[in-house]
C-alpha cells in the first residue's frame, strides 16, 4: 500500500464568485476524466478586474491523482 | 494590438470579512485613480489577529494596467 | 518598545467550508495555549478531493506573537 | 464563459538557432495533439554547448490549453 | 536532432525503504505507459512517519521523456 | 555620488517577433515619461499561443532609474 | 476530523551512514516528546566532510504532528 | 480602519558607510515625495567593489505607505 | 557525535539602531530559556518607518539549538 | 561512465545584439580557458538602457563542464 | 580564527548505485584538487533514465573549503 | 566594451563583529588572488552563537569580476 505511484496535473479553475469557487470548478472538470482523485495544490491566485472589480478569480493548482496499474 | 505595454503596481488590501473582500478593496481604490486595469496576481495572504480571531485579513497583490499613449 | 521580540510558529488548519475558516480554525487552536498572537502569514494552500469535490481546505499558516519576559 | 477550466503541460522545445525557434518547436509539436492552446510561460532556457559554441538551445515551458467540456 | 521536444510529468512515488526505491517505484510506473523516458528531477522528498519511524518515503519528481511524432 | 536612490518599475512589453522586441517596447514606453532610466531585470517570460503559434511574447521586467531630488 | 489543527517543527537530524538514516534520527528524536506525529518533509540535505569524504550527512526537516486539544 | 490600502514602491538605496545608512537614503527620499510611510521590506543586499574593497553599499527594498482617498 | 539532532525555531528581533542589534536581541530572549544555541540564519530583514526614517529593524531569524536527550 | 564529475562555474555574458548573442560571449570566453564544456543555465537575463533603448544584454549563466582526472 | 573565509564550488556527482555515491563521487573529485573542504550543501538531485529505471543519479552539490592565505 | 565577460565566485566571509565586516573580510580576500572585482551580492546572512550571544557573523556572497582575455 505504501508503493503507491501518483501522478499530478496541473490546472487552472476560474470564477466569478469566490477562490473556493474557483478551485472546485477546476476539481469537477477533473474529475470527469480522472478517477482516484486525492489531493490539490493551490500554486497561484489571480484574476481579471472588469469595470474596477474582480471579474473572475483564477486559480492555478496541481490536483494528484492515485495511477492504478 | 499585441505591442501593448503595461504597468503592474503592488498594493495591499484589508478586510476584516474576506480574503475576497481584501482583494475587492486593493482594487476599488487602485480603480479611483488608475485606468485599463486588467488583472490582478496575489502575492501573499497574511493578517492581523485580534482576541484570538482573524482581526482583518491583508492581501498583498499586484495589479496590472495598460498603459495607454 | 521597538525591542520586542516575537516568535512564530507553522500550524495547518483545516475546514471543509471554506479558506478562511481553515484560518480560523488554526488560530483559535493557537489561541487555546499561546498568548499575545499578533499576525499570521498563509504558507501554502491545499486540501483533500472527496467524490471529486473539495472535502477539506488545509491552509498551512504562520502565527506570531510577542514574547513576554 | 468565466467558468473555463484550463490544463498547463511542461514541455522542453531545443534548436540550434535561437530561444524564440526553440519556444517555437515546443508549441508546433503540442498543436499536433493539442487544441485550444491560449499561453506559454517560460520555466527555464538552457542548451548544450558543442565545439565551444551554443550547440542548441533548451527552453523549458508550460503551455496551457482550455479544456473543452 | 536538436530539435527534439520533450514532455514532462510530475510524479509521486513511495516506498517504505529509501528515497532511491521511491524514485525507482514511480518510474517503473511510468515507464508501463510512456515511452523514450529519459531523465527525472526530484522536486520533494517527503512521506509518513507511523510509531515514531519513517513509514514510507515520498518522493516528488517531474519524468522527461522524447515526443516522438 | 555613491549616494544615488533609484526606483524601479514592473512593466510587461509585448512583441509577436521577439523577447528582445518584447524588451525594447517595454522601454520605449516608459522612456517616455521617466528619465535616467540605467537598467532592467527579466522577471518573466511568456505569450500567446495563436493557431498553433506564438502569437506575441510577453515579458515582464523591472526598469530601475536614478531619482534626480 | 476534518477540522484537525497540526504543528510543523523543524529539526535538523545527522547521520555518518546516509539520508534515510539523519531522517530518522530526527524523527525519533521528536518522537520521545511528541505525539501524534504523521509527516516530514525535506528542506535541505548537506553535511560535513572529513578527510574527503562525507562524514555525516545532515537534513533539515520539517515534522507535522497533530494537536489534540 | 482594517479597511486600510497600502502601496509598495521598490527603491535602491546606497551608501560607502553601512547597510543601515542605504536603507536610510532610501527612505529619506521616498519620504521627499511620499506621505504615510509605514514599513520596508529588504529584497537584495549587493555593492560595488573599488580597489579590493566594499566601495559603497546597495539595498534593494520596498517601501510600504497607507494610501489616502 | 555526528547523530545529534537540532531544533531550529523562528523569531523576530527588533531594535531601533541596527540589523546587527536585531539579531542580538532576538538570540538573548531565546537564551533565557533555551540552551545549547548553535547558530542563527537570517530569513528576512524589513522594518518600520517613523517620520520619514527608520523607527526600527525587525529580522526574522531561525535559531538552531542542540537537543540533549 | 556515469560516475563522470562536473563542476560548474557562473559567468556573465554581454552583447549589444540579442540575449543569444550574449550567451555566445560567455561561452566563447569560457572555452578559451576550459574543456569539456557540455551545457549551460540561464540564471537572470537583464540590460544596461542607454538613451531609453537597451544598450546591451547580460545574461548571467552557469556553464557545466566535465572533470577529467 | 572568526575571521576565516570560505570559499564554495558548485559539482555534478553522479553514480548508478545511490544518492550518497553520487555525493561522495563528487566530494572525492573535489579532494584531489582542493584542501580544506569542510561542507557541502545538496542543491538539486537528478538523472538519466535507462530501460525504464534509474541509469545513474546525479546530485548537484555545492561544496565549501576554506581558503588559506 | 559592452561585450565583456564576467565570473562571479562564491564566498563566506565571517567577522565577529558585523555584516559589513564579514563582507568586507571576504572582499578582502578575494582581492588577493582576483583582479576586476566589480559588485558582490549577498546570498545569505547567518552566523554562530556563543554564550548566548552572536560569536560571529557569516555572510555569504558572490563576486563578479571582469574577466580579461
Amino acid at each position: 500500500m505504501s508503493n503507491h505511484v501518483y501522478k499530478k496535473v496541473e490546472l487552472v479553475g476560474s470564477s466569478p464568485n469566490s477562490i473556493e469557487d474557483a478551485i472546485q470548478n477546476a476539481i469537477a472538470t477533473a474529475a470527469k476524466s480522472l478517477k482516484h482523485l486525492e489531493w490539490f495544490e493551490v500554486m497561484e491566485t489571480r484574476g481579471h478586474i472588469e469595470d474596477g472589480k474582480v471579474g473572475h478569480y483564477q486559480v492555478v493548482l496541481k490536483v494528484g491523482f492515485r495511477i492504478v496499474d
